[in-house]
């Protein structure tokens, strides 16, 4: 699969700007890859029910990305084909004042899915440490001094370290973490921009202060550099796609979560025996009720009961 | 204060049935001690105003302990002094459905308190390690098989690594966790299910499988004296105090709370200096209504506004 190629387990150092942003180098053709993308939908749908059904393991996908990089698109294209009932997207905005009033990964917490459920994070505790960092929000924390009175280097460093530990801990107790920077060209962020300011309809996804934050490109991607390289696990891989062409991005975005959905192998459950041993019983019951028409009862009694052999 | 000699901040092995269940050896008087609990009591009212009003840290609190050593009534006589809006208390029973399904911190993170609060656990996340470990839960965890399927040993030992990274996490978001396990002697439990027995208000507190727990009595206490030496840390110490005799349990409790709050050194926070200003205009508004009696006008004239100098 395509995806493999931007996994990052833990190996090396990322360099984001030397990574591509659009499917030039992978030599694909837009008509397959969509075909493909049409098949892996029905897969996903497949393997999210018996991952529903099984409850053993829980997902937890982190989607990060700069501004404009068609995180929310993303999400619509390749999380409808879905049962919404086991899916959900958790959209981390500005902290309110509940929020900051406990640990940065309280919020989190109260949203992580059920096992045998998946979440979305649209943002995550990422921002906790790239922001923080970049907008030296440490400052403005009313924290004991122990926390906020120490180098700044020290601040980000020990939040990575937090935050690997807490993927770790999540990886133990039976949940998958897999995350994703959606890494998009500054030229195509400005292109996305130009088209928010002129569409009426897309006005409300743009604000003004979005064009200080594209000033603070470089600044972002170098630490996302950082956090990355010293976050990508083999249990907790980063995949770093190329989010210039959104046919693309949605078609890698649905081999991840398939590569995460076929490593997991999630089964139907079996029923207990005797709960199977009354299956033939209730099968006859219902066939017995007054009504059912003769043809029905004659294919059914061709039919073995699921779990009987021969 | 007598509780220093009870805590345990990682040196050593802890021994918990080498250490006293009683008073005995402290040389205390029961008078003196129950006077110096009263002015306890004040004193943690209000030290915790003051963390009320700073909300720098946030303080959880551990209680652990065999069954009838004495947590409930420990609470309500030693938190009963305090302002319930700013404490706390959670009892983590038998795990829900929903608690179930997700990691075994999930409904601990849920009642974690704001910073400025005090949250005390009656029973913790600890009851996750210590009794699955007795009782050999994992066998009924539904999970993938890298978490049920190693070896007994490797389970514990990883959930002690789990809570001891949680705990420094907390530490260094500005909580304090303080760990406390109420040390009582069979004998004195077995007069306290006696008397739940034979008094009909009492029976409530009683079912016949604490018998059953009781027989296992000594694992317990060898399974506590592991988890304790390996989670016992500066930041994070475990007290072990005496719980046969209550009057002495509550005094030590308060001492344990009134240090964690005078490390913590809350003040009351100082307005602003554009806020400072305006009181003095406040106080000649509230002087100026009609109806103001011409005594407290003469009597406010006299008192300099708070943070104004000489």
């Amino acid at each position: 699969m395509k995806a493999e190629k931007y996994r990052y387990t833990g190996d090396g150092k990322v360099k984001l700007e030397s990574l591509p942003t659009d499917s030039g180098e992978d030599h694909v053709r837009k008509d397959e890859i969509l075909k493909k993308f049409t098949k892996n939908l029905s897969r996903l749908a497949e393997q999210q029910n018996r991952l529903y059904a099984d409850r053993r393991e829980g997902v937890i996908v982190v989607l990060q990305a700069l501004d404009a990089a068609g995180k929310d698109s993303l999400i619509r294209h390749v999380a409808s084909g879905m049962n919404p009932q086991g899916v959900h997207v958790c959209c981390l905005k500005r902290p309110s004042e509940e929020e900051l009033a406990h640990d940065y990964l309280w919020r989190v917490n109260r949203n992580l899915p059920r096992r045998g459920e998946i979440t979305i994070f649209n943002r995550s505790y990422y921002e906790d440490v790239i922001t923080a960092d970049v907008l030296k929000l440490k400052k403005t924390y009313h924290m004991a001094k122990r926390v906020v009175g120490e180098k700044e280097s020290a601040f980000i460093e020990r939040r990575i370290r937090q935050v690997k530990d807490y993927e770790q801990y999540l990886y133990e107790n039976s949940y998958r973490v897999v995350k994703v920077f959606l890494n998009v060209s500054k030229d195509t962020q400005r292109e996305r921009f130009l088209e928010r300011i002129d569409r009426q309809d897309k006005n409300w996804k743009f604000e003004s202060g979005d064009l200080d934050t594209r000033e603070q490109f470089e600044e972002y991607i170098k630490v996302f550099n950082r956090v990355i390289s010293e976050t990508g696990t083999k249990e907790s891989p980063w995949y770093m796609i190329p989010a210039d062409e959104k046919w693309y991005t949605r078609y890698l975005f649905s081999e991840i979560l398939l590569d995460v959905l076929d490593k997991i192998d999630p089964e139907y459950p079996e029923l207990p025996e005797e709960e199977q041993a009354k299956l033939s019983e209730c099968r006859e019951r219902l066939l017995s009720e007054k009504g059912t028409p003769e043809s029905l009862k004659a294919q059914e009694a061709q039919k073995p009961v699921s779990g009987e052999k021969g």
